[in-house]
């Protein structure tokens, strides 16, 4: 059985607003909800068509027509979770971080995240303006790595004003990233899909740097998250030598 | 005007069955359409709401309401055109092809085709149940790029068989790929979304090469279009060194 009221907080929840006013997002289907029960977040509430998994005063057996109610999948799961959202750890302030200036689509944020967890970055700082991870094509696209990677949403010009680390950006005028050795303790800005940094923050990188195009010359940019896959290799690839 | 056999044409082109019949592919909005025609492919009849962007007997003029009823986009742009699909290039046997296992997801494949283009990959071979490189979504994306590499969907079986060149492929126990030198002729097999590269397809593989995690063991694999990213920057950094 779902309530009304279950209802009417689940749908909200689709929204950054509800989810900023509850402190909870949604994750659906048995993967998801495993993984991030295994990063000890912590469940809300659990919805399932599996009478077996009901276990707690939390927990609520659904028909696949109830669940299929409150998800926001087009054929939904088996399953579906509401989660706190953990409090933000505190900001590192060495290692390699990525900050994302305005990065407005689900998919690549998404795709980041994982990079991230991939090649052990373990902080995503997040412009204001940047997409909200709790978004439920971000958590089911994310999974695990969406809790193993500490993401904060902050005033990112004020952020990068204040660090000491040397701070990188992909530009079509930079040094050839190929021929530059990253540093481990910096900071990687990576910029919005279809404006690239923001004057504000350019003005703030220390290094500029290039992936190097191999192809004809009218080619459109790299997409932001596959420049974010290969500027990620190439700062790692250094400590396997 | 729109004529109920052009709507009938359009629509059915949206279905790879019918792309493959007529030997025609759409592309809609002026970037897509000028740069596809830059690399000459031919215009079989185009549609636009612009009076002044008809000059022949086979340009027509529409209304916003009439072109929306033939664009496969949510909100139309301002223009659709009909290609020809081109005839293939002869297959390659030299410089570095991309062989694709059975990719199904039109994104991946787009951003694949983009990766080749700017890193001078011109020649991507595609196994039969690949998604189609002229599915709308795959054309929308990839706008230019499309017609600059030459894609050829064949039994990648017996072109592995019988090529010469070292065959790379990704895999999880393979060969560090930051200690490894890859060759500037030879072919990267990137496989399915959800299996890898199938069994038949790993016999043949006679370079297994691995990109090395550095986060948590239990992070999911890179997704096939970041992982072509980093494989392709791979393959093209030490030219540059």
């Amino acid at each position: 059985m779902v309530s009304k009221g279950q209802i009417k907080l689940i749908t909200s929840l689709q929204q950054k607003k509800y989810r900023e006013k509850h402190g909870l997002f949604v994750g659906e289907g048995p993967k998801v909800i495993s993984e991030l029960k295994q990063e000890n977040l912590k469940i809300h509430s659990f919805f399932s068509v599996n009478e077996h998994e009901i276990t707690s005063e939390h927990d609520f057996h659904v028909t696949q027509a109830e669940l299929q109610k409150i998800s926001f999948l087009k054929t939904a799961n088996t399953s579906l979770a509401i989660f706190e959202i953990p409090e933000p750890k505190p900001i590192e302030t060495n290692g390699l971080t990525i900050a994302l200036d305005a990065i407005r689509d689900p998919g690549n944020l998404g795709t980041i995240i994982r990079l991230c967890d991939w090649f052990g970055v373990k902080q995503l700082i997040c412009s204001t303006d940047t997409t909200d991870c709790y978004n439920p094509k971000v958590v089911q696209a994310t999974m695990g790595s969406l809790a193993r990677v500490a993401i904060r949403y902050i005033d990112i010009e004020n952020y990068l004003k204040e660090t000491s680390l040397p701070i990188y950006g992909a530009f079509m005028d930079g040094e050839n990233v190929y021929k530059k050795k990253l540093s481990q303790d910096a900071i990687v800005v990576m910029g919005n899909e279809a404006n690239g940094v923001s004057e504000t923050i350019e003005k703030l990188i220390t290094k500029k740097i290039t992936i190097p195009q191999f192809g004809n010359q009218t080619t459109e940019s790299l997409n932001v998250a596959t420049a974010t896959a290969i500027l990620l290799s190439e700062a790692r690839r250094s400590t396997e030598m």
